[in-house]
């Protein structure tokens, strides 16, 4: 129960929240990561992670997952690796595209990460008009937001604007690598068709996790940072930030959208 | 340089947009936390981060803090601690609360955090009309957020409203850090009369950080999670959520918001 106040008596009412709870994930019998999510879509959450860390490369890198059978909450997964995949324990420990040495800025993050992941090439073209209408298609989706009001989303579409998979999560990167792990268990890997929506702000991360999965278009209801717009430019994406109410900024890339004067051209 | 597009005719426009560089804490030489954030008080994020993760208890654990002499950009600190402060490598590196054992859930993780961090007892009493009115004194005060719209903020208020201190970065673990980091250096630590507010979510880890610097209210813009919740009512913190157009809902420890009827008591 929870206490409600709007300037006079404050009464009880029950209230619905955002779930979170801790997931571990293990690779070859040692945790990898421990982030906070909302638990559901966890195996697409730990192959969509794995995938954008750079240790699976693809669907048939993985032979299983699992939950941990001592663990009753369902809050450990086992993901079993094929032999052939090598893992780098220290680097995952290490925080992963921090550079260690001392040239870290934002320059040396992005020249190790793109050292792993080569730049977007495609030369698909989206329409603007298009794009403007993809946010509401996502916010109608958005059942558990509607409820609890506390969930980030993202989401991918096609060139058409239809609605590819949808996913929600307390943190912003896990519902990217749920919407990405989707695409691996699903046979719709790598989705590099597609625009890629997230409900908040674009972070270098969400850029880097986009690259990983080879997304040409991302596209984000709020502002980027300085960050997110240079890996941008240097990876060859298209980031959209601000789409909302029918406008868009485009931060990089621009040539994959194609804007029409609203007149007899069609 | 950006393309905006409204509908009409696409236009190039200068754009500023929030900053994000990696900063790296070390400690004895060693790194403890790569993390992206808004640059800027940098120390304080340095000390906020290490009080709540448990390494440092007050000021007097830290020594110095200095610049790394070999990374030009600042993206590096050295925090150096006093001899009798001891350090926990492995602990840290493991990601800190998260159990390591099969026993991994919300009620386990907030069990490890409360065997460190006692709860919180305080019998301060906030009238609900001073409470209402931060969320307006804070966003009249970031200044940042107008030019970028792409950064979260905190700030710490005392029992009268009035504002200690306001911080903003792109990531809001790292505002909350800045927030307790200027507390530490200004010998305002702990500041347990006050209220933290924060622009958007409250999550399980925020409290965990106002738990480590003994703050006894959290309030939200928006909404908490359960684990948030949660770990308030046991760690007896009071948590606010949809603190907005005068109303709020109470998750936690009601006990230590005044409601009054807006009549002639006063």
């Amino acid at each position: 129960m929870i206490l409600r106040w709007d300037g006079q008596v404050p009464h009880e009412q029950p209230d619905e929240l955002a779930e979170e709870e801790p997931l571990e994930i293990r690779v070859r019998g040692r945790a990898v990561s421990v982030t906070m999510r909302t638990p559901g879509h966890d195996e697409e959450l730990a192959l969509g992670f794995l995938l954008t860390e750079g240790i699976i490369r693809s669907p048939r890198d993985v032979l299983r997952v699992a939950a941990c059978a001592q663990n009753e909450d369902g809050n450990v997964l086992n993901v079993v690796l094929s032999p052939y995949v090598p893992v780098d324990f220290d680097r995952l420990t290490r925080h992963v595209f921090a550079s260690s040495s001392c040239g870290l800025c934002g320059k040396a993050t992005i020249d190790a990460i793109r050292s792993q992941f080569p730049p977007v090439t495609s030369d698909l073209v989206f329409d603007a008009e298009t794009i403007v209408r993809l946010p509401k298609t996502m916010r109608a989706a958005q059942a558990t937001f509607d409820r609890t009001g506390g969930l980030h989303a993202a989401a991918l579409f096609d060139l058409d604007g239809e609605m590819l998979v949808l996913r929600e999560d307390v943190g912003r990167h896990n519902a990217v690598d749920k919407v990405i792990g989707y695409c691996l268990r699903r046979g719709a890997f790598p989705p590099d068709r597609h625009v890629l929506l997230v409900s908040g702000r674009s972070s270098f991360e969400i850029m880097q996790k986009a690259l990983a999965a080879r997304i040409p278009v991302v596209a984000a209801v709020s502002a980027p940072s300085s960050l997110a717009t240079t890996f941008a430019r240097e990876a060859g994406q298209t980031l959209i930030g601000f789409l909302r109410d029918r406008r868009m900024n485009v931060y990089a890339n621009s040539q994959r959208v194609r804007f029409q004067a609203l007149d007899t051209d069609g």
